[in-house]
């Protein structure tokens, strides 16, 4: 497994290249690179299979106007011939990250979204993102036995999800270093409730 | 059945006064209101069941900073004495339109949020507030017999966003003019299928 925090694109691909082998990358960045080193963030990415970006960088990196096309601009990205040795396949995820408005997971095979769990109270924004990626990837990390499916992206999501809720309620880390699993564990379960409904369509009259 | 569109909130008032046994009153506003006659606008928001706002409208109405506080400081109002003859409790539902992120549903008993239905290409985006409050209201109107519950608040807001994810398609009123419930049914199944996940924690191992 392979996070590759937001830091200079080439040298990502450099860490990258030390682990050929990793069951899965995934890849965060920021506007900075977007605009002074695309070509080399976009070569990052073409051997990564996850990129975890907010709504705004997804827009930036591709120049197009939503989420969707955005993602499928980059989920059409392949490594150049010869630049993946160990045949990389491409980006296969794309995670938008939206602040307070959640997150969604965009996949060759479908769109999910999941709202942020919400607060009345946000002390400390600092490391939300981090936060959310390091429970994103953590999750997969920790379910080594199943395949990569949308699945399991999106339980990870919603673990990521309540992971970054908590970070934000006190400063720093404070929050997180205490944290049990039972108190993620109930507030999935709380988040989970508060995204559920009937899809019965509305039936009409007469 | 009554929705109160963005008009001079006295006006509003006086329309709702002369309905004083609907079942269900929504009300929509706007900055302008807030701005200028926001006493007005309280007094009518204390005599209707749903106020429908954006984020930012909520926020500049009740100067509280997120949505969750905003949503409880609406619920908190109750009419004046003397002011509601057909004894008026307050709203009991807060919606939060979020535009390409969706929209969020408060009420005493809980919260509900949806990620708008993702396009790819939006055309004209003018109504799309408009759709979604008649959807929302259509729906329940629609459904006479059922208690206004959060789950058919919940099935009422999925039915809207699909509305406005027609709406904002083509130009003006062009695509919901010819649109099908059949149509309205099978994204609505969509909508559902891309916000399932399985609220299962992580299990940590040793």
């Amino acid at each position: 497994m392979l996070f590759l925090a937001n830091i200079q694109p080439d040298l990502q691909q450099q860490v990258r290249a030390q682990l050929p082998q990793a069951r899965f990358v995934a890849l965060d960045s920021m506007n900075l690179w977007i605009d002074i080193a695309r070509d080399s963030l976009v070569a990052a990415i073409e051997n990564v299979d996850c990129v975890i970006l907010n709504d705004a960088e997804l827009r930036q990196l591709t120049g197009k106007p939503n989420l969707v096309s955005a993602a499928r601009e980059i989920l059409s990205w392949t490594p150049a011939p010869g630049a993946s040795p160990e045949g990389g396949r491409g980006p296969s995820v794309v995670v938008a990250k939206q602040g307070e408005y959640g997150a969604a997971l965009v996949t060759r095979e479908g769109f999910f979204a999941l709202p942020a769990y919400p607060l009345e109270s946000v002390i400390d924004p600092t490391g939300a993102g981090d936060t959310f990626a390091g429970g994103l990837v953590g999750y997969i990390a920790a379910h080594p036995d199943e395949q990569l499916s949308d699945e399991l992206l999106r339980r990870a999501m919603a673990h990521a999800t309540v992971l970054a809720s908590f970070n934000v309620e006190e400063f720093g880390t404070e929050r997180i270093v205490r944290l049990t699993g039972k108190e993620v564990a109930a507030r999935i379960h709380e988040l989970h409730a508060m995204t559920q409904f009937s899809g019965a369509p509305l039936q009409l009259r007469g």
